[in-house]
């Protein structure tokens, strides 16, 4: 292969040093092709965001060069950006059946799907993108039809993991490909970019199809109606929830709208068995006996506005959690949502139910999407990569599986621990990394994509501490004395009749501040600044608070 | 005993439903006696609250009975609300030596020392308070000098168990006084109140002592300055890092107020024991070979302001985390910390440190201060209580707390499931619950104690969500036209020059809803929320978002 003066370059857009919002960038020469399109839940800090996306500058600018978006599989972190792209960049996406049909019900909801090329893939595709010649490995992970990437370039075989675990049971018997990933390495990886999600934890993810005799188990053990939790997406899960309710006599009702839309979308693709007759409506659940009724729902997060929360509140319209009821989560917690869920419990608890919930290894309903250490050493092992890129993780993640990395012979020189829009570059099949393109988070918010920034969420965060307090005031013009106010009116920061003695003070602070600065100064800005200053020292030394203040002046 | 005509009473006023503000109470007719005084930290939720404690006003009306508060140990969430209580009601403290001591910092930063009646007491002292005499044993927990209550009053023996664990091995050999506890059983326990944080956790709660192995082995391996954070009150496992730290031949170093606070006060009254020239200021730090230092630092739960965070961002003054450093996290995540918590890993991971960290099992550098289910079960055995109320925990705790005490034999009946201020009443020595009194969450920001309610925080909600828009107009007296006018202000809702189509089309908006307004009713009301819901609509549609509109009108 002719490789001089050629060059491939990889970086990501998103999903180093953070879970969410996945984007990796493959470029050989004039070609780009993008890997997922996620999206990232913003963090408490964040006030008002509804969701964080890619900064997408550099692609926007080379936009004649992208050929395609691969999506890997149908999760949010690496579906949930796609109508924001779209909407900036059309170009075509390759996806498995199941990711296809998730990604539609997106597209629909952003009446973008008629103008979107979208085309199907399975894991015994070749693409040819531009240059780059594309093939594909199937994996295991928490949803059906998963995808390892494999770019051959001029350069040599860049391989993608995607999120996977290394399941040899899987529900689905749709078994990791196994063999194509040894050729694969067999043939020479120059890099590989893996999945580091669970890089922090010894051993090995059990099969899915642990969870088939827990939930079989509880099921039969349960008096009256059983409700029942889990990530929509897990169809696996859902498969294996439905097999329990045939075995136990129970028919089985939808709550939650994305339950509802993927259990849908996955019957419809043929990855969920469900016999006819089994479904019933939530109208019908009242009507049935409780003995013979499975209910699958949403909001096994502890999501405030999902089934779960709105039952275990009893504000779910038409159907009750009732004493002797059992409720199983069958999902674990992920990192910050604790709180929310065992509010949940606990609620649900008062209302009698009995709750079964708990780490996978307590009560068995649940196990990891993501390979621990032992199935990255063997996906490591199996691709024996020259370079290495751990990707998908925070900062530990990604160090944790660099160690894995030296531990099954990759040189640590040649192991890139990178940034988000940091670059390696592959010349003479020799990566460096030198330079870095503008990568970011871009803020979702309302109608609104990247117009939030810094001003507006500093101003939002102070606003929500201690509140505000406008003082409106009307000044003459000819001689500068008070016509009318001052007028104070407080929002988030005091309230009511106990407040009106420091509402005097502040109104004749203002008084005050209004005399003393027309003897020296008439301009309006000087006064609304020796104002706030004034009542900012007044207000803190009586309360101990620092409100967002407005002064407002008035000139007739 | 002559039990006619008489009657004790137990409620809580906080640590019912929650971890943190514990505040219980024993009346015996005309003696009132309060068990502890925590506060809690607020969810994300109470923006800007800085602290929860109490609703005290039943004790406040019945200011005359109250004789003492008796505190089990010194952890904030049973000494945190003190000083907030004092200032409302001066009543006397009994505490042990230790606790008295970390009390007595708390009301030195609030100028209340000099005003309080504080009273040594140990676990063999007796108090006759009023007509409740009153004895103590001693329990183990992650603090030293913890006690038990027993209330011997006219109905019977009523015991509070305080925080503890049972540590047969303490490492201050300061053991749990068992046989105290099993004489009270023997005796008869006719109400026992018992903690049930971790009502939930199967098995026993490990001794503090396992502990010294795994922090020496650590300190033997780093290369370089060791960093070790855990709670400062942790008064045990500080003197085993100090031990660890002398057989590795390093001195000590202490960062974060709290640290040095405590250890202080530990020091002084005998609880911890430091060698004489160990100890050693922050500033010597660089100067001294790092393989001969260790520094214990406030900051485990990714609090972040305390040292650990502060390091970790490279933003300490005098102190900096090198490459091959070592940073142990000695102390488990509370819920919710989580994610604090692995940022700060991640940062010190960035800056080439070796980091120790991950749940007690993992690492050997932590144990749970609190009884697991098999040590409830012993308390309840050795007590063997007629009556039994679960206290300290959340709802789920409580509930398995239940539980187990059904399973050694407590009547399911005889066991209260008790809200804050719901009372048990015992006549005639039989428990009955019925009443409830006031309870609830005071809210402490800056120097307000209960004067931020509901609708100041519903404020703080929306104006963090999407921020605010000020719109200022002013308008003729005569005849309702504009003279000048509308102005805009936003804050935390949109900002700069891409807003400006926006500001203009609101602008116009308020324009035309003054001259469609005028022509109907000049009433200013009438006007104001003209403006508002016709801007709500607009805004919405053309940002989905809902900013609070505050329309201001000056007539001249």
């Amino acid at each position: 292969m002719n490789t001089e003066n050629k060059k491939v370059s990889i970086f990501a857009l998103g999903g180093i040093n953070e879970i969410g919002k996945n984007m990796y960038v493959i470029q050989s020469d004039d070609d780009i092709v993008v890997i997922d399109c996620g999206s990232k839940f913003p963090d408490e800090t964040l006030l008002g965001i509804d969701l964080i996306i890619q900064d997408i500058s550099y692609l926007l600018e080379n936009a004649d060069k992208v050929r395609a978006l691969i999506v890997t599989h149908g999760h949010e972190d690496h579906i949930g950006g796609i109508p924001y792209f779209l909407k900036q960049l059309n170009i075509p996406i390759y996806a498995t059946n199941l990711t296809l049909g998730l990604i539609e019900i997106k597209l629909k909801e952003h009446g973008l799907l008629r103008n979107t090329q979208l085309f199907l893939i399975d894991s015994e595709s070749k693409l040819r993108l531009g240059t780059i010649k594309t093939s594909f490995f199937r994996v295991s992970h928490s949803i059906p039809d998963c995808l390892g990437v494999a770019f051959h370039t001029s350069q040599g075989t860049i391989v993608h993991t995607g999120d996977f675990k290394f399941d040899m049971t899987p529900v689905d018997e749709q078994n990791p490909d196994i063999h194509k990933m040894a050729e694969l390495g067999q043939n020479g990886v120059l890099l590989l970019l893996s999945e580091s999600t669970n890089a922090e934890r010894p051993g090995s993810t059990p099969s899915e199809r642990k969870i088939a005799d827990h939930v079989e188990e509880a099921f039969r053990k349960a008096p009256r109606k059983i409700f029942i939790s889990t990530f929509a997406s897990n169809v696996h899960r859902v498969q294996t929830i439905v097999n329990a309710a045939i075995k136990t006599n129970r028919k089985l009702a939808l709550l939650g709208r994305s339950m509802v839309n993927v259990v849908s979308v996955a019957m419809e693709r043929g990855y969920l068995s469900i016999p006819e007759g089994m479904l019933v409506d939530q109208n019908e659940i009242n009507t049935m006996n409780p003995e013979n009724i499975v209910i699958l729902c949403t909001g096994s997060q502890g999501e405030p506005m999902a089934a779960l929360s709105r039952l275990a509140s009893s504000s779910f319209r038409q159907v009750e959690v009732l004493p002797e009821d059992t409720v199983i989560f069958a999902a674990g917690p992920i990192p910050g949502n604790e709180k929310s869920i065992t509010r949940i419990i606990d609620n649900l608890y008062t209302l009698g139910a009995h709750v079964i919930y708990g780490s996978g290894n307590v009560t068995g309903m649940h196990v990891s999407g993501h390979a621990c250490q032992e199935e990255l050493k063997l996906m490591l092992t199996l691709m024996k990569p020259k370079y290495f890129i751990p990707i998908h993780g925070e900062y530990r993640m990604l160090h944790h599986h660099q160690l894995l990395a030296e531990s099954v012979g990759v040189e640590r020189d040649n192991i890139f621990i990178i940034q988000n829009g940091d670059v390696v570059d592959i010349v003479n099949e020799e990566a460096i990394q030198t330079r870095s393109i503008e990568a970011g988070n871009v803020f979702v918010d309302g109608f609104g994509i990247g117009d939030v920034g810094e001003i507006i969420l500093r101003d939002r965060k102070l606003l929500s501490e201690d509140g505000m307090l406008v003082i409106v005031t009307t000044l003459s013009k000819a001689n500068g004395k008070i016509i009318s106010g001052p007028d104070t009116i407080s929002r988030g920061f005091v309230y009511g009749p106990e407040s009106e003695a420091l509402i005097n003070e502040v109104n004749q602070n203002v008084r005050s501040t209004v005399s003393k600065t027309r003897d020296t100064n008439r301009n309006q800005r000087v006064l609304k600044q020796n104002i706030k200053k004034s009542l900012e020292k007044l207000l803190y030394s009586r309360t101990k608070r620092k409100p967002m203040i407005l002064p407002i002046i008035i000139e007739v």
